[in-house]
């Protein structure tokens, strides 16, 4: 085998297990959504389980392309592209953090169903869900046309987290004794936003990868941010 | 100047553009709490001009890494440093967004200091800027002892997460009419605890690079947080 041949096989190889590094942090959105739906709790020793697998990956991955890097010297272009898997692995780690943050607050649903009726967040989980397979798929095809549709849905997330802290205010203001409860939503709401956070952070580096425009500073997450409202 | 020698100097360039960035990263902590001390709702936007200064500042220590990598091809351990250096970096400027997001709010406190008088959430952002100076010095030091330092300060954090968690929750039920500003509170403490953790994620890229014990899954911050009160 020639050694570029061979070099491509690696590449492959590695982006084999970023998808598959993927399909489980997806797994674990989809537990939790699960979860939350027949408001059963045991699903969280599940999701905790998968996120161990997820963490185990993301170092496996890293040392994988430090010695791609070392072995093969790659040129420019496949270095970034090496880079970006480091960074994309990164982000995928932390949306295993929050959907396991997530599933520990499914108890708290089975005791208070009045408060979950009042909003719609496996909907939001929905979202984020699709948001996370359309960043994987612009990575895997170098597709900046859905890599910038990740970036509008990111604004739709944003809106659906200020409706819930809003909705849950006036709840609380009118059912003070169903505080905790009301916390909770705002915070899995949160938690969900920070997880498309994530796949924007996917787009934006493909984007970046495929066209050399930095959209990372610029629309970038914080700049988006100063512009809505502080919740 | 031989070739090692110049390789040296590059390294040591990247050194001191990341101590720069890191130090704009400290002085947005720094602006955050005089402005909460002052109530100076004012002082947010310097904030965000550091904030993009810093966004700015990721970018072309990335791009200088990736040239370095590519024109070096740097050895396993040379290379580590440099893909733990991209790490940082995106560690920082998060750091950063979160320094930015509260800043946002401190035109709250103005309104409700009595709010504001119930916690002591200077002390909470003290103990979160001496733990990303001491990750930093880590780093710079190579410094394990000082790192594992950071990483028991960040049990700290949590607890004082918790304890504002708590008594605003306390608070809300006596006092419906300032669930906002007792809101506020809460997730400022969270903004500082998420601060918190990007120091702990440094901490513990020293310790791997340092020892090759791998403490970021295992006693890994996700790890750690199945433990504690899941707010």
């Amino acid at each position: 085998m020639k050694p570029r041949e061979h070099f491509d096989r690696e590449l492959q190889q590695l982006s084999d297990s970023i998808m598959l590094m993927a399909s489980r942090v997806e797994e674990e959105l989809s537990i939790v959504l699960a979860a939350y739906e027949r408001l059963d709790p045991t699903l969280a020793s599940v999701v905790s389980d998968l996120d161990r697998q997820v963490n185990k990956m993301r170092f496996e991955i890293e040392e994988r392309c430090i010695l791609l890097i070392a072995k093969q010297q790659p040129t420019a272009r496949d270095l970034r592209l090496i880079i970006a898997s480091l960074n994309m692995i990164v982000d995928l780690e932390r949306m295993g953090d929050q959907a396991m943050n997530i599933s520990y607050n499914v108890g708290h649903y089975r005791a208070d169903g009045e408060v979950t009726m009042q909003l719609n967040l496996p909907s939001m989980a929905v979202l984020v869900k699709n948001m996370v397979r359309e960043a994987l798929d612009a990575f895997m095809k170098d597709d900046v046309v859905l890599a910038e549709k990740v970036l509008q849905s990111d604004d739709a997330v944003d809106q659906f987290k200020n409706n819930v802290f809003n909705k849950m205010v006036e709840y609380m203001k009118s059912h003070p004794d169903r505080i905790e409860s009301a916390l909770d939503m705002i915070l899995i709401a949160r938690n969900l936003e920070r997880m498309a956070d994530h796949a924007t952070n996917i787009a934006e580096d493909v984007i970046f990868a495929c066209t050399g425009e930095d959209v990372r500073h610029g629309v970038g997450k914080a700049a988006r941010e100063a512009q809505e409202k502080p919740n």
